[in-house]
């Protein structure tokens, strides 16, 4: 079950050439006869490139394919929050179907894996979280979803989020959450305390939520570092958005990066359009694992996205003031292959003993397959193919 | 001649009603009876906007429907421009066929009005110019193309431009550019007295480049706001980009803008995501007329962009983080309105006695318009259908 024989595609944007899947492997690639039983599609000559992957997005949020959602509201975080939190299954945010719109959308485009925060509090339980595993369960063989606990309204202000936390890991989350220990909760010490604990009794990864900027995210980090380096979870903690490394000190940003590197702490970056955001080159250039997500699209706290990582990449790509074809290249891959790395999941690739997840992209080139407002030709999943032209096998409700 | 009865659309997003245009012009709103020999299309009840307009691009230089241009070169600013200057014919970087794929693409997705600021230099002389001249003729009724003389590659630096400035404005430009006078020129004074001399000479605005980031770009505005007072051109300057306008410095920021609304110089901005950029908002408290364009799309200088104003909304609006939807209205008018008060185009609007140029915007309100993906279902130029969904009626060559 699940093979598939590929015929001319560019692997990577190399020379095209032909790729074998038995039983949703990648088993072999170059010049291949066709085989009786094993289903043919011709690839066009299309690039063939790993599943997308959208390593930060919040599937429980979205209002996609519901009635525009009017927002003449302030801007500020916590009045974003306390409002989405008061009124989300008021306004029919369904999160079963929602997350589905979602997901689909991502697979439609080319994604094969999201980790999704999905918001735990003290109003909702684990209810939201329910809703996103019944999409995870419904996707399954379509496209892969992790998720991650997720504190939104804040741990240590919101008395009973830690239970829930430790409950959620319990119950199927395979990651734990954070969020602006300072900024949100007013109690640095005492949220990383808390969320460091739970993620050793579970043995679960951290990925924290770090808006604060300049000097304040910088001082979240060390607390970060301080803690990463005392429980042994180097490589196991990322840091979501590190709006702190945008900030307008070079050398600070350095010594910032050179921790991060050495701890082998991750990176999740949306390029923010109108924050700081870390440099992508840098963070590379130190040899830091670099992942991307579209966070959160078209939801009660703002209008902008899509579910697409080449439409996030573009966001990404500019606000980096990358250009050339080099830079076009490095922005693909952190759509996909950093992702994976962050995830930390196995045999991602499209090379002989690769899962077969990935995608086709049109495009002359890998960096033209960037800025081409195209949707893929072909997505494949674990053999499968699960979407064409932009369309998913599985209809949104 | 240009008749038509458009039934069942929601002018600037409010009640559905019916509209006729005779010649050209919008001559009644409300519920009309049809009327024999006048064409009648139906609205579906999308929103009626003023057309867009792309009131900053590069018509000459895009590399639209040609192969892939790969670019692995430095991204240093005096590189771009001299690559360009000396590869853009070898290239086969036509620019009658090139611009006329530009604003046929504009058109398509709404555009009534560009203004395009066009290559000058020594190497091409006016040939580039003609071959845009030539685009604009071809789309008379479709589009309108306003031609801005621009010495991209220097006035003071490169001898002999000034004579070829003069005669454009001689021979079709009807607006005078200008480039960085320290960043690119290295004379301030000597490309401002020039600029300003020939404007004065020909009776013609001036839009200049002004990239110079921070202080720099702010004594060159101080230059600028001495100019236009002693030749009194107020309201008849604009400065396109003035990145300067974005940097770190609130009370430094807010007297120079004091200035450009006092001096009622224009604003012209790209939402450029890597640059420091005007804040829209700001500007628009102080009364500044602001306007907005693609820029240069899919060139020998960088890779991203589309020719759609719609997409240049969100650029623009996603760098100033506007999300609300009062936000989204006003990045609306900055693409359409905005544009149209920089030009000084006259009788620009949907209401009885504006030319009938006009877009319909797929969306529920005109939050939902600026953020949906989506071609505009119908666009009218001088009472003519030009495009439907996103298709010209004219081919691109």
């Amino acid at each position: 079950m699940h093979d598939l024989h590929l015929k001319n595609v560019r692997p990577l944007g190399a020379a095209p050439c032909d790729v074998l899947v038995r039983d949703g492997v990648i088993v072999e690639c170059g010049a291949i006869a066709e085989r009786p039983g094993v289903p043919v599609e011709d690839g066009a000559n299309a690039i063939l490139w790993p599943g997308l992957i959208d390593a930060h997005t919040h599937l429980d949020k979205t209002t996609w394919g519901m009635g525009w959602h009017e927002n003449n509201r302030d801007g500020v975080l916590r009045s974003r929050i306390d409002y989405e939190r008061e009124n989300r299954l008021a306004l029919g945010l369904d999160p079963h179907r929602q997350s589905m719109r979602h997901a689909i959308g991502l697979a439609a485009r080319g994604a094969t894996h999201i980790r999704s925060h999905v918001d735990i509090d003290t109003t909702h339980g684990l209810r939201l979280v329910e809703g996103v595993q019944q999409t995870r369960d419904k996707l399954q063989g379509v496209i892969d979803i992790e998720l991650v606990a997720f504190p939104q309204s804040g741990v240590m202000c919101m008395p009973g989020t830690v239970e829930l936390l430790d409950a959620a890991l319990s119950n199927g989350c395979e990651v734990l959450g954070g969020i602006d220990p300072c900024g949100i909760d007013r109690d640095p010490k005492g949220q990383l305390d808390v969320i460091f604990q739970l993620a050793v009794k579970h043995g679960v990864d951290i990925d924290i939520h770090l808006h604060e900027p300049g000097e304040l995210g910088a001082f979240t980090m060390e607390l970060i570092f301080e803690r990463v380096l005392a429980n042994g979870m180097q490589g196991r903690f990322a840091i979501s958005h590190a709006f702190a490394l945008g900030m307008n000190d070079y050398q600070r940003v350095g010594r910032l990066i050179e921790q991060i590197a050495e701890l082998d702490i991750a990176i999740l970056t949306t390029g923010a359009p109108s924050a700081t955001v870390p440099s992508l080159k840098r963070l590379k250039e130190h040899g830091v694992r670099v992942g991307a997500g579209c966070d959160g699209i078209r939801d009660t706290w703002g209008p902008w996205g899509q579910p697409d990582m080449l439409d996030r990449a573009r966001i990404i790509g500019m606000k980096n003031g990358m250009r050339s074809d080099d830079d076009l290249r490095l922005l693909l891959e952190t759509v996909s292959r950093g992702g994976a790395e962050v995830m930390r999941l196995q045999d991602y690739g499209v090379h002989v003993g690769a899962r077969a997840d990935f995608t086709l992209l049109a495009g002359e080139t890998v960096a033209n397959a960037v800025v081409e407002i195209a949707p893929p030709p072909l997505v494949v999943k674990g053999g499968r193919v699960v979407a064409r032209h932009g369309v998913c096998v599985v209809d949104m409700p």
